[in-house]
């Protein structure tokens, strides 16, 4: 299997438990959030960039606006300005794509899917709960307290479709962004898993 | 196996055909937009609807405002009135709920997942494709002019969109109101209907 996985998933959904249970039953590397920043970190990426400003901002500008998005600087003086948000989201991009190029691996969020939409050998699932399922395992897992949990589940999801409209113009949770898109609180965890995989082997 | 399976699907993609392969290989009845009416007719729904329209239209008023449809009509004056769209749909809406509470069947398109929403025993999946392969599915089995296959997929699309929207004031193609979304060119045919069988067994 020369597969780059991609999982997107609602927060409280177990997406990232999913996908380190689906990586191990792989047997193939498995990055989230944080394994992306360590890795940006050591591959110089992150020095690079804030190095490099300037050059890596002309030809950031041209990306972004190729990618319609918000491009925030001084166009008549030559001189745009990239928000932090977009310097990391730039470093973010290389990272996931010299990973990918490393050979078969899961990657957790960080509009993956976006990111390698020309890779032939990229297989995006999203992964979803109830509400009702999110909320008790913000409670449970992350130990959230019980009041606020509905809320933070709410606002964080919502902070993720934002950053994922914003960075690829496209819709968070649209089913036509995935290969296939599952809900994990109808099968459970393992068994979710086990369904992703049947489908690889299909 | 208990189940109620709706599925959903944008033209061209084979979800009627997955569909049919699907009851057939679970045994059970298959229902798209022909059987529907034809159940409608025989049931004497479409009947009763049309010579009870006035008792009907006051609870079906009540009905579409708690849905949050739109309601053409003098409210003032208590005579609201429901379009023929909105009649069809709700004898369709009675068919579909006859159709449930008689046991195990596919049901194709026509909201079945939102009108069964309060059903336990439903499955809901999304069947999605590539627009080129749902132009060359349109050109080649529906016999679509090859010059207005892409026009007319995107407007019976778009069609279809509305229609759900319209009636379930939920966005169609949100992967949230399916259990499971596929994308059947990416599997083909035959595999995507072995893999919701799969997904069934879980």
């Amino acid at each position: 299997m020369n597969k780059i996985i991609t999982i997107s998933r609602q927060y409280g959904s177990g997406g990232r438990e999913i996908g380190e249970k689906l990586a191990k039953a792989l047997q193939i590397p498995f990055y989230d959030k944080e394994l992306i920043a360590r890795e940006a970190k050591e591959s110089g990426f992150a020095k690079e960039v804030l190095e490099n400003a300037e050059d890596r901002v002309t030809s950031s500008f041209l990306y972004s606006v190729a990618m319609g998005m918000n491009v925030y600087g001084n166009q008549e003086f030559g001189t745009p300005i990239l928000s932090l948000d977009d310097q990391i989201y730039l470093v973010q991009t290389e990272v996931i794509q010299k990973i990918a190029s490393e050979g078969p691996c899961v990657i957790i969020g960080r509009c993956a899917d976006a990111i390698l939409k020309e890779y032939t050998n990229v297989i995006n699932f999203y992964i979803w709960a109830s509400l009702e399922s999110r909320i008790k395992r913000a409670i449970n897992e992350y130990h959230l307290p019980e009041k606020k949990a509905k809320e933070a589940v709410m606002k964080i999801d919502k902070r993720r479709a934002n950053y994922y409209h914003y960075h690829t113009n496209e819709r968070w949770g649209k089913a036509e962004n995935y290969h296939l898109c599952l809900q994990s609180d109808f099968l459970g965890i393992e068994r979710t898993v086990k369904c992703m995989q049947l489908f690889m082997e299909q």
